[in-house]
């Protein structure tokens, strides 16, 4: 590994970490995920996006995530934010159940599904965002991006793809392609031209690290939840 | 470090790599900055994002690049697409003057300020964003977005910053960051509540590899420049 992370043996805390997390936020449900995955038992504290216009927004919570938003990760004495440099701290701390392939071409294509998702469709459809955009609009604006994003995500699979994203491990890929496929439900987003896509989201339905960390499963899901 | 990259030695081709690039994209400066910084000679394939409604729609481009977008780049045998992605790829093959620090969580804080800059801000003021935005509103929209972000950044550098962006050494979060300063001044964001922000810009204008990377020493630069 030509990467020089230097993890002191101690570096793990025994301090059971806490997730700042919304149960419908797919960037939170990336986190749950890959902690799912790693099994490192942690709490939920969940921040409601929509009560008293959202509580990401109060000072305190400010405080933990100057972006406003969620997830963050407190975790070994450090507040983490983002969830793709929360995916990658995991990795280098817990190595356990790795997110990324040993063969650097496969990690870069990892990556690049990642980046195409995080960076190319969730921030455009993000709540925040959508509401800029306005009620009336919002719902061909998503499907806009989620649209060109997915044929991107599909065509890199058509190449990649094994039982998952990238062969036949489980990566960040996926912790990060299920949470989108269901946003692309929400926003009614025709998904018959993404087989691939659709195929690996059935198949990780089942896996018990992902159905844990659905939205459905989540302690502040609200009893009626309309996508369950 | 406990990811486990697998490099044969023989990974890095002898065939110079080609980026493809426009003069003004952020994204493309990034790889660039990154590409000059560990000292990997390249080629520039120009793509005009405005020439023809924009070369990056074109049919042969879009086999390259399936978002439609640069940079993108052909290094040992593969194209690569998503800066991010790359600049890992660059930092797991070419290991010499690291991206990222050793230290674990500041490896975490780098990453967090890329993805603040590269998820949070950029792909909300990116050219085909404003165009769905409209004429009229892009420069507010533009605004908006790059100072709820900048707020984040200099928060965040307030707890990491040395010289650069995290602690004395340039990394990843320097090369995300210029690009997005000058972008920043492109649509007339006022800068003084971001001190930190200006001073690690400043710290990098005169660094040989920011100022070869710079739209202005581009290639497809136009002769004249606005923003020079």
């Amino acid at each position: 590994m030509s990467s020089n992370a230097n993890i002191p043996s101690n570096y793990v805390s025994d301090v059971q970490p806490i997730l700042y997390s919304y149960w419908r936020s797919s960037c939170s449900w990336r986190v749950r995920i890959a902690m799912n995955l790693k099994e490192i038992p942690y709490d939920i504290k969940p921040i409601s996006l929509i009560k008293s216009g959202g509580e990401q927004h109060c000072n305190e919570y400010r405080e933990v995530n100057p972006m406003e938003q969620v997830p963050a990760l407190q975790i070994d004495g450090h507040t983490l934010i983002e969830s793709v440099a929360i995916m990658h701290y995991l990795e280098e701390t817990r190595p356990q159940r790795p997110l990324l392939p040993q063969d650097v071409h496969k990690r870069a294509k990892v990556r690049e599904i990642v980046e195409i998702i995080c960076s190319g469709i969730q921030p455009l459809q993000n709540l925040i965002v959508l509401i800029h955009v306005g009620e009336e609009k919002k719902k061909e604006w998503a499907q806009h991006w989620i649209t060109r994003g997915f044929r991107a995500v599909e065509k890199a699979l058509s190449t990649s793809a094994g039982k998952y994203c990238v062969g036949d491990e489980i990566s960040m890929a996926d912790c990060c392609l299920v949470p989108q496929v269901f946003n692309a439900r929400r926003f009614h987003v025709d998904l018959r031209p993404y087989p691939i896509i659709l195929r690996i989201d059935r198949e990780l339905e089942s896996n018990p690290a992902f159905r844990a960390a659905h939205p459905s499963n989540q302690p502040d899901c609200p009893p009626e939840l309309p996508n369950k």
